[in-house]
């Protein structure tokens, strides 16, 4: 059966994405990307981010046994900042932006990732961020948890860490998704991906991992060749409304899947992720209904460990595009052992 | 005098880009990019892009003395594909996709780019990207012409070239400025563009190049370090409006831009680059005249030839941030030899 090129409609950011199946056929003689380096050492004297280390700031860091929080000591957003006023012309617009960032490692271990830490440990990180919500969420409207992993995704450090980001404004792609949930609640009297995990959950064609609390789906829209979403089954609108049962849920799906990409390549998977959730700060005190808990996982990688998606020229002038559907993955990375391209296509 | 972060609204996309001044201080420890290769040979007898060479579908290309089009062997979109029909779920909607994907050679040598090439060489390839946009967009409501530079940028041929890529719909980008533009005109009695180019002409700030019928400014709202918008002077809708005049002066800008790139990090410049203009097809019928011609050049690189911007967590999920403003990179992409970053921070 040919399998043609067609659009699919992301609900999240009304957009839409080219699923051209057949373009895995391509020979590939571009840009092949450096393997991982295998031996991180458990403690580098000379890592900011390990124990006991002396940082760019000339702060140490504690002997820390779990997580560790500390300010981003190059932040992109910090607390003042000038008001640029509002008398500008409309094609010279700027705004004042303040905020917060801040680093935090998983784990006091350099050679650990979220995929191999027990799970009581993957549960305090999950504690942690929860935590950092209720801080930074009590006065700031959006706070942005992500983690980027690898060196393909920009990361410089191998430490096992995220990174959380205040601001005092909603960023684009949190006012997006805010739009569409709330107008797809008002239009279909549902929360949007309430209604999405349950129809995954039923046909389960998409499903990567699952337990009872959680479901790990290949979205119908994805736009990265392996891109997943973690929703909670039950209507949930921020990671601080978790109850102790659904984090522990949360930690195990979460090593599930992690492991489940490790698997795919054989490699410590590469990606950006990042958790969104309903405002916060003055948003807290409104109807936020609409929303609902979510992570996005972004892995860079198509064919191997060392060919990855490019997005541009086309993705970037025009649309998104990819190159295979988003079913054809789920299974390779639901069974992981029988993953089809990774020998033939190397 | 501190730089403060701040908020730039791109009222192309209706979006807000991070301006981060300070963060350029961080040092780098990331990911460094590989040199691109040197030596190309002018004529290789295994590029499917050479003249007289045989391609993956068996054909044999012509010995083609300046530009030369072809079928893209592997289309990310053809002209057949089956209607999904409009009988779906709001969270599972698909629509049928129909096109065509075309390849373009620049120049008959592999070891030049558009930098290098002579004016009426340049002129050529305008001339011809012209001839496509009058086929293509006789019946496909959008014709993306567009260039993926350098390994870096996904290109996996040396040979310069670009891709045209045409589409039974508008997608995401092109519907995105298309509102944008309607809406300005409307609001504010002028073509956004052809006011923009005014402002910028009028203030010099972020002028790169211009002679008397283009202008190339680095865009108040750039997200790219070094990205840059290449506009017409006067009000024209498509590159099919040109004149010859025009066409002349946009091969020579063209090739002052390119060469103000390469100067920047000593080095043939990767990015990949695309026309936007007014939609075709049944559009050629209405009335565009909110439209303006524009080229978009996003390059990807940041501190050096190898040290490129991650556009990942942050961006991804929440927001595009730039680590320097648009005023900063202007004096050195005008000045090339200028330039401060190369050597102290490399
Ligand atoms: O068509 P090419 O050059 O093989 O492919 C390149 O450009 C395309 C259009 O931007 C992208 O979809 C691909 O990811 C990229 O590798
Ligand atoms: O903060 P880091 O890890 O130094 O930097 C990384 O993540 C940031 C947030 O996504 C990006 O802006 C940078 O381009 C990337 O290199």
């Amino acid at each position: 059966k040919v399998q043609h090129q067609h659009l699919r409609y992301n609900p999240l950011r009304d957009t839409w994405v080219l699923v051209s199946a057949h373009r895995m056929k391509r020979p590939w003689s571009g840009q092949v990307e450096k393997e991982e380096e295998l031996h991180v050492p458990r403690h580098d004297p000379n890592n900011p981010l390990c124990p006991g280390n002396t940082r760019a700031n000339g702060e140490v860091n504690p002997d820390y046994e779990s997580t560790f929080v500390f300010e981003n000591d190059f932040p992109a957003l910090q607390p003042d900042g000038p008001d640029p006023g509002s008398d500008q012309h409309p094609l010279f617009q700027s705004k004042a932006a303040r905020g917060l960032c801040k680093v935090m490692c998983f784990h006091p271990w350099s050679d650990v990732t979220l995929s191999v830490m027990a799970i009581p440990d993957i549960i305090k990180v999950i504690d942690k961020w929860a935590e950092l919500m209720v801080d930074l969420g009590s006065t700031y409207p959006w706070v942005q948890i992500f983690e980027n992993k690898g060196a393909m995704m920009g990361c410089s450090n191998p430490h096992p860490h995220c990174q959380v980001w205040a601001s005092s404004f909603l960023p684009n792609e949190a006012s997006l998704s805010d739009r569409c949930q709330r107008e797809y609640l008002k239009n279909h009297g549902e929360p949007l991906l309430l209604q999405y995990a349950k129809m995954e959950a039923e046909s389960q064609e998409r499903v990567v991992v699952q337990n009872s609390d959680w479901l790990a789906v290949v979205p119908y829209w994805a736009t990265w060749p392996f891109q997943t979403l973690l929703l909670p089954r039950r209507h949930v609108l921020r990671l601080t409304d978790l109850t102790s049962q659904e984090k522990e849920g949360l930690a195990s799906i979460m090593k599930q899947l992690l492991t489940k990409y490790d698997n795919l390549f054989h490699m410590s998977f590469p990606y950006s992720m990042g958790w969104h959730g309903a405002p916060t700060g003055p948003h807290l005190q409104e109807d936020q209904s609409h929303w609902q808990l979510h992570a996005h996982y972004y892995p860079p990688l198509l064919r191997s460990g060392t060919i990855r998606k490019f997005m541009v020229g086309y993705e970037m002038l025009a649309q998104e595009q990819r190159d295979l559907t988003p079913e054809q993955v789920t299974t390779p990375l639901h069974c992981t052992f029988f993953f089809l391209f990774q020998k033939s296509q190397k």
